[in-house]
């Protein structure tokens, strides 16, 4: 199935002289990964052959907003060349269509990073949970190395309802972040580093180490993880 | 200061003859570890010499409860003779002073875990989270490898509001429990099993691996802190 | 000896005019690797050197069908024009000379495999097991994350006499699969995963742990090995 | 419930005084571990609690073999006490009740070891592999240091239908006689060995890179798991 | 040659019947090990034959202040029986002779730990460099989960030439004190916690990707070598 | 803002038409990352956007010399379009503007390396402490293996106020030479070797447990750290 | 086969009222270890077992001498009371009987080790090369921050033939000895140190990254493999 | 000093008009490493540089024969245009000037190698060995899975004085080789394989267990330091 007959394909549907439930069956065959809203396989060699198939079968399948994480320049031409509501978020490599922009979390989600490297992460994470429907604010460059300038924020970090920090090499921001609130504290290691770092280890375990007892942690580099539970703690 | 001159001092509290800001100051020049509500240190060399201080200065210091984890029959032993109200969850070895049991979270925590050997983890998790003020229920024995009893038990894992989860082996269990439910999961890796398990490695990384978004880690055998964590996270 | 000779060398031996004994005779000297049926050696330096040297050995000292893993485009070119029957599996790499298609297992083969992204491994294994003369049976996309497509499909997990568990990041899929059946799993991790999933082994270490007895592994991303121990199994 | 309450209570049962489901429900509320045939949880802070009240399930849920691994000399008298046909496998700890002898398997089971320290690990797999109704064999110190005694037993090596290879220290033993045999060869590494054998990694790792295609691996020191998928695959 | 004798020799050369060299020489064939002013072997078979052998060879050789870590109540008794004036630092081990109190150093070296359990550690580092002749000063518990308490203390910071940072878990203290001075600080990593710790791991490797970098680290749990080196630079 | 209007920005902070707070304020908007003196991140996404905007900001927020590391020939060339003062150092890759040349350290640091693949870092080190105003000294190709010619430069080392040690491979210079002098020395280990030196693990691991006490190590490759703490040290 | 039916079976084969093939046979049914001359094996649980079986099969078995490695005072005991000529090397708990003094190795064997701990694995290394018939010698105490001392010795190492290197903590001695002779030097880590020392794995990297090319390794405190080794290598 | 100044500059040398002492002095300034021999460094940023520096020095310094490892084609041509005794072997990259072929060594070294992904490593050792002056013998494909076709070249082992094993994945090679010869056996882990290899990691912990104590090990991948350290011994 080639990328015009999905097009095709698309537009009978569009047009409703295809039943959506006549195009997924179509799109059926092909192997697919159903994360819910939000995240689409980023399997290289899987994906430079069928984006248009996953595309559709998304566009088909939900209502709402699309998020696919660490896409390229030119996956996103791709899949604009699809949709023109499409957005690109260049440090993350986020691609987004959002659809609809209602508001469902109860708070805001703040997210922290330490270090101007760990950006990329941070906006995948800040991303995920804008697309997931909250309102979201982010401070950048607040390493505990400086710590004046972190407790200089300590006023939008006692806004939130759910923290997100972010941070690679020694991966202590959660510990103090965590000591100056009340609220979940998601800890985000990045591979932010080099030499003992041993790509994102060394923050990792620190921060599962972490004196703070409202700290938890998700994988290395995985800022949509983060997003999305706090985004599923924000609407609680 | 000996143990005798620590009760001495808490009965003049008690009476009113010291007031509890002049028994703070004789009790500050001696090291602690103020965690808030809760976990006492319990390293050993200290411990042994100072456990009276310790308590007593808890006993000061909150109106709230009061939670000793790890300890073990001796040291429950020293501190009933202080307070009869403690009580010992010999599993875990939680020593437990509860003043106060009003509800504060606002849905049910449900500790979910894998094997019989996850228990004592499992049971910590249980009396930090009911110590802190919140409803909780346990479900034991439901590992992956029988899953229809854990799908059995699903209409549990619907009520809460946070679900704990804790397994050592594979750790496998938050992947699934995540995929059933539309709440936070925290997953506590535990250091149960032998060989490649290498002291709850195996179980640490194959949570932080969970292909359910909705799942975060907190450390090895840390039931403290998924409790806790749980907590601060039903009180939103 | 260049590609022209050994393909000279080929054509006398059909012919009649060179015996099988002299042809290999003169390949000899060469370094080679003997896997029996199957798996011919894939190093780099070697294998652009002299795959025609080894493609010729191959044909001579079988009769049966002949297995390379891991090629890659150009190589499958070069061993078509020696021999048209050649297929190319584009997801594994694995490239196919069916002689004969004679069925030796006594059951059915299932490759059930957790994410899109592990189906190159498996198609490794799948490819293995039918080249070896099995019937085969790939269920994709069944993750522990959405534990009800798995149960649905638990009736072809019945209907196998060996299992192939194919799964990346937390390994987890192995322990439920082992859980529903009573005959053998054989636990394939793959590298897929990111940050901590440090390139399969929380995979690798989930299986070892595994709570199902029934259940054991082979090295990471060893699709191969897991379709011929599944193939010696199935002829017992 | 104590001792005494359950062995009069195992008593009514035999009587028939009171039915299996009525026991079964009383003891229901203690947690416990369902492995079918087998392994029963050695725990060491819930097995001395309540050994009794496991065994006693034990016996009224199952009508075959009950094989407790890892046991000690005191666990072993409290369970003859219960039942005098309990014995004592003083190497592994392993201790067995077998109410029934029929060979359910259909061909031979070699266990196979390298050197003296490996022996305890080869016992549990023996007498877990003949506890599931299985003809076994134990090949002992026959280390690849002295090849040549190996192959003088390579005809009992032939003999079998599934083989089963314990080795601590380099592991090498499973690809030596993978090579030898047409059968499938479960490896098992021990954690015999000392310094940068950390623990029987060495030969974990070593066993999961066999050369031979036919070898896959079970955890560290796993015996049990050994013999029961060597059993399962028998019985097919 | 036996305690009494070496009690005996000693007095020899206190009365002046045996020369030091004379004395030295009949020493000179046991093994010892020879670290300047400072650290005794600690291999535990070898101490126990031989602690007044060594004791006697370090009041010989030395006119200075003698130190020995990790020593126990037991080596601290005999050692008290050879020199009266031997003091005992119960929480670290650490038995020091001082025979004179010049202070050597120019500044003031500054002792801080994280949490209580750091305290033996902190308290090894914080003897060693008062037994080299320095002003020293010790700041407890002023771990990064409270970053008030810690800022609280700054002062105390700004007055040493050299600080070194003691701190197990997360290892985060030393990133926050290296950006509140202009001094160098010397991290110690304390094998302090537990799980994903994995023995001090987690804060070795916090400490060495660091984001301030004045901050450089010794091994873990080596409060002696922080001490020695912080008596060097202070020296300056 | 592009290259250009950075330019253009900074020709009028030059001529005095805008200030520098008001050029400052214009940049704020974009992340960056302040270490003081000295290094400017190398993260390379960010870096190969917005290198203007980095060196605009060094440049007015600092009056003194400014480093970079780790870059490369195309940012040296846009670097020094900016500034004609910038040098490069080919080897570590440094790129220095010296505004002022003011030696600031009471001593002289010697940098000192084992073999010529680890100069690349010694240089990072060397280049640190001389833009930071210290009179240094470096000595080459002085590995263990080759003692004497180490010692015959121990005039130089005993001429050092502050040594930094880099080794690659065993990492065993700094015993030697911590043996050899009173002054600390500060180790660096590389990632120079293969094989089971881990990328620098092996030498940081060596380092981390020298016999010698006046050694404190820094991270894998971190020569900036290095040269940044000596010149710390130096100026006490 | 208890110890007095063993005494009294080797009695009647010294009488010659008992062959030595009709004890050999009765003895051939327990599991033993056969490692030519030398180590037997120290399995606890089995040694406990069948100390004098091991034995007197040595003794049947083997004309020359007996070395047990890692025994205690209490073997030592019962071994000695079987053979009067038994020796106990206390430190190493290497015990010998030797039968014969005669030298086979052509040159000296040195073992050199670096601080007073590694004398145990040293002296173990020195009693295995002196039992096998060498000529050996030992310098104690000669690690390389102290390198002077070292040197003071070389003449001793250029009069050896084969040099045996003991060292725990960085693992450094190799290098600097393997420069400074024409030899094999063949280097034992030993499991001395704490932190990150990880029970010998920093002295095992740093050697095998030793960048003297003429050093091999053997494994982490195997001081009986490199009294072989070197044994072999001094018969050449 | 360009490469057309260096070129000159060696022919004044070999015409006499310049001293060796002169031109040594000239190339002094630059850095080098000096292994005898052999080897020179392969360090790739510095070697594009200077590779007729590091050459020229090589031919002045040295009357025997020289040998780079790890170089490549272009390396090859740039050396071989100043000398054309150069020999190039493509598998390992060694190059070579043999300019003398006298035999040093007393025996023949044999170079046995597992399979053929082992075989650069293999030729390294085999051309460092030759190039020292030994006679060798190479054995390609003789791995453990096929353990008939080792024992038939077991004639070739057993003529060897010194045996060099080259193995890859579970790296069992040297324990069978070791048990079946009397000399030393030098054991290289290969990085070969993949997954749980874990770049040679596998292979090197298997041989540093190996069971047989005439095995000892060098670097991963280090054929060189084999061939080197195989050569010292042969020459005894």
């Amino acid at each position: 199935m080639t990328a015009e007959e999905i097009a095709k394909m698309l537009r009978q549907v569009r047009r409703g002289t295809l039943s959506v439930e006549g195009a997924v069956e179509r799109l059926r065959t092909l192997p697919y990964e159903d994360l819910g809203y939000a995240k689409i396989d980023h399997h290289r060699s899987l994906r430079q052959g069928f984006p248009e198939v996953i595309f559709a079968r998304c566009m088909l399948a939900h209502r709402h907003n699309i998020l696919v994480t660490r896409g390229d320049e030119a996956l996103f031409e791709r899949i604009r060349s699809l949709d023109r509501r499409a957005e690109y978020h260049r440090l993350s490599g986020a691609i987004v269509i959002r659809r609809e922009r209602k508001i469902r979390g109860k708070g805001k989600i703040v997210v922290v990073c330490a270090g101007t490297s760990d950006i990329p992460v941070a906006e995948e994470a800040l991303v995920t949970a804008e697309t997931m429907g909250n309102r979201v604010q982010s401070l950048h460059d607040v390493g505990v190395a400086g710590i004046h300038r972190l407790l200089g924020e300590s006023q939008h970090l006692r806004d939130a309802r759910v923290i997100i920090c972010v941070a690679g090499m020694e991966g202590a921001l959660p510990s103090v972040v965590g000591g100056l609130v009340g609220v979940p504290v998601i800890a985000v290691p990045t591979s932010v580093g080099y030499g003992a770092s041993f790509r994102g280890l060394a923050a990792l375990l620190g921060m599962l180490n972490s004196c703070s007892p409202n700290v938890c942690v998700v994988n290395i580099d995985n800022g949509f993880g983060a997003g999305y539970l706090a985004s599923v703690i924000n609407r609680l």
